[in-house]
């Protein structure tokens, strides 16, 4: 038998068998209207609620990577000044992005885990004159979540438009785009989200529009450029040029990733936002608890842990590959190491989207125990699993069941 | 019922249920060795047998589009200078993409439908000091395929770089790209190919990698730079860096569809590179046959003739829009109009990958001489289908089929 292995991983996540079906489906073109309309646009329209966002929501062929270079290239400009936060390597993505397309990008760094110092933050955006902001809201590489209000705050008194990446976040974490003003909330499918692997999905301000509008020349990305979206998908009510009703995509949609994003957007709203992010909240904090009971600790301080994804500190002793290597191949659980700096010091476990439940995460942790034991780590055998279950208790009221 | 429209357009087209299959699979991560060197390294190695080539192949999540992208971006630089082909839209994106790198595109215009003449291209590019060449090798917008022999000539003889867009032809029609030094052959996987949309796909000779290797500066894109795919994901003994096998992927590849490309490949090869360019020479032959035997004529002469996509101009009092609809609600088959100058002026049948096929084309012939009968148009009616079936007899002695 080949073992599946289960991904607890920092994404992809695991995809409903509802989901995978969803793309068991012939040929359609992507400019047939009873796709481009009833399919790709519907669910656009449905991520807005994900989103939290009255902004216009457009999806692209690619992956996260995709959508911070889409918003990136198609707004930042020659010569534009970026302040790119940095607690983690995705961060540094958003720096070398913005200087391959001419900005200056600034890098303001924060101890991985830790929290940002906003007073410090401040004072160098006071200093700065800067354009923009980016920053990371859930970083994968530390476990860490920072909280995006004061970020926000700073971007409007600044004036500088604020570029989000909600990778591993969105669909799992209550981010509200119109409340914290984000100009370019940038997000994938296979994350939190839960639909397969393809898509990169942005949310845009019209502050942001306005940017690209105002460029002094054309994005280099010819594919990528946002600005065509507006252009040639969006009806003239809604800001495009479009009439007479003959939508057209800038670039050619993967069908059949579509559908699966539709049914896995409809799934996270059948549940309601509210249980999803309170489901992931419980289930982080299940694992967190888990993890402290065996005497470990997670990379994160727990004002910053994140919903999504625990990095845990290995303990001495223990090589986290071989901690990994035996939970993937004697329990056929995947999780992952540590990325950097802290390479080999640390592994990061994921529980998001469908992995953010007691089926999934009680397994892995018993996993984790039993691989941390063989290995010759000294702890008090199923106190994790037992510290998580009593955190998941507080999950079960609010789960509906079918009736017997 | 909902009636499925059949796709008879230049793509994309139908895709087999076997296809389809393949992506009805588990989420896996796209880092696990398992799909990583199991799968997406083997789909790659398989594309060099459609791509007749040595070179490497690269696949990353887009379009057709994004490959020409991916390529132009990566390769050409500020002050370069790329003479694009154009003899129709598709050939004006080049000329759109080297500018917006900063390149210097000048366009050669080639009349829609006629052959390209050799000597006054060789005259251009005599002249003009040029780093690189650029050409849609199949013009959907047209119905017509270039022959690239004398194309080729040229650029080795004027050391240009030479990009050829095959994003329609490859996989349907005899490509050699070894042979015809080809240095970006650049395609999709949902025309000839006939799996889903949703992957660009690009072969890059050794002259490819030096010229983005010699770069002043780098990529303006990070997602899409093709040299990251030579320093990530190449073992060292294929000119990459990488010498304990761990592959990394430059950007994160959507598997499921992989999955599906890979199954599109594997029907290719078994079925014989040879027959499947043959079937698709014989049938777009029998669809051309069936045009001029009803009285109407392609865009395209003879000699340069798609075989992959057939444009036909409407005849006098006909309109295109009510031949498409009436051929889309009435027979549920999907054809498409003209683009451009050529609007209302004619329709386009694609015939490609699945639908290069005698179960396809005609149903298609019928359809489209049953809906020109009922809109008034004056012809021997089934003429066409019969010149088809004609053609189509030299199809019938090499298609294996099973014991009864």
């Amino acid at each position: 038998m080949e073992k599946k292995k289960i991904l607890m991983v920092p994404g992809p996540t695991e995809i409903s068998t509802r989901v995978l079906r969803a793309m068991m489906r012939h040929s359609e073109a992507h400019y047939d209207p009873h796709f481009n309309v009833g399919v790709l646009e519907e669910t656009l329209d449905k991520l807005k609620k994900v989103f939290q966002t009255k902004n216009e929501v457009i999806a692209v062929p690619g992956s996260g990577r995709v959508a911070l270079e889409a918003s990136i290239a198609s707004a930042i400009e020659e010569g534009d000044k970026v302040l790119c936060i940095e607690g983690g390597i995705f961060g540094s993505w958003m720096t070398e992005m913005v200087n391959r397309v001419g900005g200056k990008a600034t890098s303001f760094q924060v101890e991985w885990g830790k929290p940002i110092d906003i007073d410090k933050l401040e004072s160098v955006i006071s200093d700065g004159d800067f354009d923009a902001l980016t920053i990371v809201h859930n970083e994968t590489t530390t476990g860490t979540m920072y909280p995006l209000e004061e970020i926000s705050r700073l971007t409007q008194q600044y004036d500088m438009l604020l570029f989000v990446d909600t990778v591993s976040s969105l669909g799992g974490a209550d981010i509200k785009t119109d409340e914290l003003k984000i100009d370019f909330n940038m997000s994938a499918s296979h994350k939190c989200i839960a639909a397969p692997i393809g898509l990169a999905i942005v949310s845009i301000s019209d502050k942001g529009w306005e940017k690209m509008e105002n460029r002094k020349k054309p994005a280099f990305t010819f594919s990528y450029d946002l600005l065509k979206w507006k252009t040639w998908w969006l009806p003239k009510e809604r800001g495009g040029t479009l009439v007479h009703g003959w939508r057209r995509q800038p670039i050619t949609m993967p069908v059949h990733l579509v559908y699966a994003l539709r049914e896995a957007v409809d799934m996270i709203l059948e549940e309601g936002l509210e249980q999803v992010f309170r489901r992931h909240r419980i289930v982080s904090k299940a694992v967190r608890e888990a993890v402290r009971a065996i005497g470990l600790e997670t990379l994160a301080e727990e004002s910053v842990a994140s919903h999504t994804v625990t990095g845990v500190l290995m303990p001495e002793g223990v090589s986290d590959a071989d901690l990994r290597n035996r939970m993937a191949i004697k329990h056929g659980i995947m999780i992952s190491g540590g990325l950097g700096e802290m390479r080999g010091k640390m592994v990061r476990i994921g529980h998001m989207g469908t992995t953010a439940s007691p089926e999934y995460v009680l397994p892995a942790l018993n996993a984790f125990e039993a691989s941390l034991a063989e290995l010759g780590y000294k702890f008090e055998r199923d106190a994790g699993v037992k510290a998580a279950m009593e955190v998941l208790e507080e999950l079960v009221p609010t789960q509906p069941t079918s009736p017997l």
